[in-house]
């Protein structure tokens, strides 16, 4: 996702100040206590997500999310506030149809990945073809993939510090573009995630320049392995309706705020979080939380006294 | 849901048998732990699901179970294998969205309700009238609703015997009539269930003859929360778009399998479960397992030796 940022203060650390300055320095952990005890952090977050919800980057939504961000700074103190927009492509999701066809026929729930390439209004049929993992579906021959559905399951497991992430996420960032290379029509992976419910995550992907994007989705965890019981039964045959569309480029923007430093000279200090989210929740994490424990800190900083930087 | 029998066998429990009988009578704690390590109930399950997947009830894939569970009931040895035909009245689910309208415009998750009427293509757009229990619905004036939508939220929590699904489930079965009674033009509940991830719960609701059904849907949990938390707010107006059709009488039908007794006279044992599901999921729990389960249970008994019934 591409990042918006709420909050670009010029907020000066708890740096050593000068003998004449007239207040004290502030104490670094008794922010930190009494940040632990105000509801800014939570009020940013519950309102986010609740007023403004879904806030897909440079839709409607999340032009709506800068109006709320600004006046939200302004509320809480911050001097300059401001919406600076630039341009940047937008993708919308479409229709998400998959149907396992033949004698186990049946319905699977995807949702595309950001950025994918549509199959078109009438979808397409193909053959699976299984890759356990992205390196197995790297290894595949040139060509082999033509007129076949790849499916890339590569399951992570729950790990403390959510590092598989980073490793499995290669599935989702660049499985699509690796099959489309070798031929594919369109590629199913399993969800970059843990959870064993049934709601996809979706996530962007990426095209080398002058690829045309094959339609790319998620499958649910417990759908992914649905599909792997039933490819370990024999071959399937799949159709798959994934319509969204790339609708070049649209509005999105920057909401920043203040807290001028005493030396302008010092340089700036900038905190913040992207203020847009996927579209299918209210990115209470992915990252009004984010956005929230910044500008929530920010304040914490503005409100011990004018800072130098 | 409408009730499918897999399998209605003759098979006598463990009785006290004549001092002649051939066989001595099973002990019902050998066959107990027999079956505790035995993998026919799990194969059933995991294969009723995989191979056919969801069955809603008169569709096709309930026949398509029907024809897996005669043929599996078959292969393991019970007798007089048949399927029973019926008429029953088919619904299909249809197209389902939900959305906030105005200042906080966002898409909540729901999944219509069996049995619900539908709003049109067009869908309906009203404003939500919130009862934070089915008693406050029941208690609103007659006419009140009159163009509204109303929204039932009525939370339940977990408990251990899952003994509040009896009582919230009211909102689900008799929320839709009582609404429509009262002039609505569409209900939302909150899901009937505890499950925190955005997959609404359906299930069946029912209509006095007569009576013209009104679209009814449940929102996942956290989307019922979200709904809240907007009309603490203020008010809210919503655009509903819910087409499931009612497709008139369709075939369905009961999978029978027998384990014939020594006396004839003695009368029969009926064990089964419904083969149908839902269409939102394969059914595992509601009620493939119920199947797996009854179905292991009679061949154990079948196995053990002929029964008297």
């Amino acid at each position: 996702m591409n990042k918006r940022i709420l909050l670009a203060a010029a907020a000066a650390l708890a740096l050593p100040l000068p003998v004449l300055a007239q207040t004290a320095a502030p104490d670094p952990a008794a922010l930190r206590d009494a940040a632990l005890k105000d509801d800014v952090a939570w009020d940013i977050t519950e309102g986010l997500t609740t007023e403004v919800g879904q806030r897909l980057a440079a839709t409607e939504a999340e032009a709506r999310a800068r109006e709320w961000g600004a006046k939200k700074l302004k509320a809480l103190g911050f001097q300059n506030v401001r919406i600076e927009t630039f341009k940047m492509p937008l993708w919308v999701r479409g229709e998400e149809q998959a149907e396992v066809l033949g004698g186990s026929a049946q319905k699977l729930v995807i949702a595309a990945l950001g950025n994918s390439g549509s199959t078109g209004p009438k979808g397409v049929e193909g053959e699976i073809v299984y890759f356990p993992t992205m390196a197995d579906l790297q290894m595949a021959p040139e060509g082999s993939l033509k007129g076949k559905i790849a499916f890339v399951s590569h399951s992570m497991t729950a790990t403390q510090d959510g590092s598989q992430y980073g490793a499995f996420g290669a599935a989702r960032r660049s499985g699509p573009s690796t099959a489309a290379s070798k031929g594919a029509i369109a590629i199913l992976i399993r969800s970059i995630g843990t959870d064993y419910h049934r709601n996809p995550h979706t996530g962007v992907t990426n095209w080398p320049k002058d690829m045309k994007p094959i339609a790319a989705a998620a499958l649910s965890v417990p759908d992914a392995e649905q599909l792997e019981r039933l490819l370990k039964r024999g071959p399937v045959r799949m159709k798959l309706l994934i319509t969204p569309e790339f609708k070049g480029e649209a509005e999105s923007g920057n909401v920043i705020g203040e807290v001028p430093g005493s030396d302008p000279a010092a340089g700036i200090v900038v905190v913040g979080g992207h203020l847009d989210s996927w579209d299918l929740g209210t990115g209470a994490i992915d990252d009004a939380s984010g956005v929230a424990i910044t500008t929530a800190a920010a304040k914490r900083i503005m409100d011990a006294g004018q800072p130098r930087r």
